[in-house]
């Protein structure tokens, strides 16, 4: 085989990393690409599961004797600490690497120092390679573990007016089987989604990853969360099915924002500490109103039929803005078709304090 | 030059045509490409402006003798009445032209009876090269000329979320420089703009053509319809201003509906009568909720700002539609970005009566 250069290595194992996106959290994706000293691709891992192997253990375990003065090309910095797997750093070392090359240095106090580590071991460590592209990869978890919050994803559906309903509440179905399938595969990369008490008493929905053609649920599911102040959410309501976990948070339970409402800052913080990296708000206007003027929103995914209503409820509402200057800035990042729909994703632009 | 087949010539014809888009009202947009009998290009025309010599003149003008025994290639049935010019018909035969090719027949019944007359003089005619792209870069003068009013062209700004102000009503501004300066060139290609007298009373805009930067007025300006059943346009209003040629549309003028206001579709037919073949619709909600209630809407051009609001007017009202059964469905046709905004183009999906 053709030795690469460190570049496309780590363009490779970006590419590795991506492979367990939606599986890994609380733990971030990594990749990992182990080149012998002549620049032969001698193994290949990345981090599938959460509680799997990580990613330089599966390429070491595959690279062998031939690792020995090679060089590791690992989307993450390594590991410096015992979890449920040894540290990733003292594996290295072992295996003999003369050199190890990092895209993005670990934000996590509890995991970082595996830089140091393999330097004081007399590994030559480089940083900085495809930063960019590695940081996007794993932009949920890095942004959760920076500030100590979860990564919010709103998603909503609207016709090309902006109405999830028309005027007399009907809205089955607005957007087409292939945007909501779409949905479902996004619910399957996320830990945890969250809805309003209003759409759970209106819609009464499952919120599951499943196959919408014969209703299989995804061996992974996300944390059901129902933000309900005063834990108003039915007893035989769908999204208390055993289907996958549920969490109804009241504010008796999270704390109470000045309006008497779940405190969404609180909520979001808790849902860190129960290991939720990734969320998905999936509405309904009025939580996501409350969430977007609280700043809390990360990326803006909305699924655009091409339909016209003229009437009936919009898609948000009462988002803290009452003149056009003060309107929530956002950058169009993509617009992809799905099916007849429109799929737009945007990101809120910072706003001064 | 080398000779080009009649398929490639028909192409060039169609793109020649196009330059004249905006320019050619009551008249169709025409291109022309004359082969001699090698097939080599010996003339080229486009109908530029309603007055000015038709394409096949000009394209006759440049061949010369040339033309003799050659191929005229022409995007529409050339016209066999004495206008403002000759009919083309004649001119074609004088010219000696041994065939004609010709993409779409022309829907006039005052002008029709070209490919008859040609025919008779012995010349061959061919229909249906290229009709596909023909009819489109027509489609505006063709729909009208079939039916009899207008094609009419909704034009909205909105932001993601579909309100087209805030809570408060500032709306400037809504899009960004680029698309309004897409909105003036878009009134640069239709032969009239119509507002509900909702928006004059509201906004006071000019609906004029112009650059924005230095105000600027286009050489053509669009007639201005006010649409107003009991003539609540004030004296002072904008759209009153000399810039362009004013109508304020009322219901003792037009004839009422049922509902005591401006009768929609017979104001498209005095349109229509007036030579108005295209025609942008400005809104506002309610105009453009009864315009497509009533099924007569051709396109719809919505600027869509990447922006939040929550709160404030939408972009529709009142389309006649109170369930999700009865929305107005749409083929979205073409998105594309128009500096931070998209610009989302759609069809009304032809309905059941
Ligand atoms: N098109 C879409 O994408 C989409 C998605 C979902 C829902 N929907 C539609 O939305 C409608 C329901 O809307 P909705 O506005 O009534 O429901 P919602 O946004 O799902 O829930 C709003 C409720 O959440 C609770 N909440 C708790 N903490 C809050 C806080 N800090 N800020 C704001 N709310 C908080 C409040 O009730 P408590 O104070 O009692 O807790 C509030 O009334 C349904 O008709 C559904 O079909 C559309
Ligand atoms: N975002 C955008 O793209 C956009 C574009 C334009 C306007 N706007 C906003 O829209 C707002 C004005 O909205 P609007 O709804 O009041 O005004 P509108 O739609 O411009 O005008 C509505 C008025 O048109 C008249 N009309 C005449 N014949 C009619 C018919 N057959 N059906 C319906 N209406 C007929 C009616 O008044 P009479 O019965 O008295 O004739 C009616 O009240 C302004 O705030 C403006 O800023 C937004």
């Amino acid at each position: 085989m053709a030795s690469v250069s460190v570049d496309e290595a780590m363009r490779r194992a970006v590419a590795l990393a991506a492979r367990g996106l939606g599986a890994t959290s609380p733990n971030p994706v990594v990749g990992c690409v182990l080149l012998d000293p002549d620049g032969e691709v001698v193994g290949e891992g990345f981090h599938a599961y959460a509680g799997g192997p990580h990613a330089e253990i599966v390429a070491l375990a595959q690279a062998g004797k031939r690792a020995r003065g090679g060089t590791a090309v690992v989307t993450l910095e390594p590991c410096d600490h015992t979890g449920r797997t040894g540290p990733c750093s003292h594996a290295l070392i072992a295996a003999g690497v003369s050199r190890v090359v990092v895209a993005v240095p670990d934000p996590n106090p509890v995991a970082s120092g595996g830089a140091a580590t393999l330097r004081a071991a007399g590994i030559e460590v480089t940083l900085g390679v495809r930063t960019e592209e590695a940081e996007a990869g794993n932009i949920a978890w890095l942004t959760s573990m920076r500030r100590g919050w979860p990564y919010l994803i709103w998603k909503y559906a609207a016709t090309l007016d902006g109405r999830s309903a028309a005027a007399d509440g009907t809205s089955m179905w607005i957007t087409s089987e292939a945007a909501r399938t779409d949905v479902h595969a996004l619910r399957g990369t996320v830990d945890a989604v969250l809805a309003g008490v209003g759409t759970v008493l209106a819609d009464d929905p499952r919120l599951t990853a499943r196959n919408l053609r014969d209703g299989t649920l995804a061996i992974r599911q996300p944390l059901r969360v129902v933000v309900d102040s005063s834990g108003r959410t039915p007893a035989d309501a769908r999204v208390r099915d055993g289907a996958a976990r549920t969490w109804v948070a009241t504010a008796a339970e999270v704390g109470a924002g000045p309006d008497g409402r779940v405190d969404l800052a609180a909520l979001l913080a808790e849902l860190h500490h129960r290991g939720v990296r990734a969320a998905l708000l999936e509405g309904g206007p009025t939580l996501a109103g409350a969430f977007l003027a609280a700043g809390l929103v990360d990326r803006i995914v909305g699924y655009v039929a091409p339909k016209l209503l003229g009437a009936g409820p919009t898609a948000l509402l009462d988002a803290g803005v009452s003149t056009i200057a003060d309107a929530i800035d956002l950058e169009i990042t993509d617009v992809t078709r799905v099916g007849p729909d429109l799929r737009i994703t945007a990101l809120p632009r910072k706003r001064e304090a």
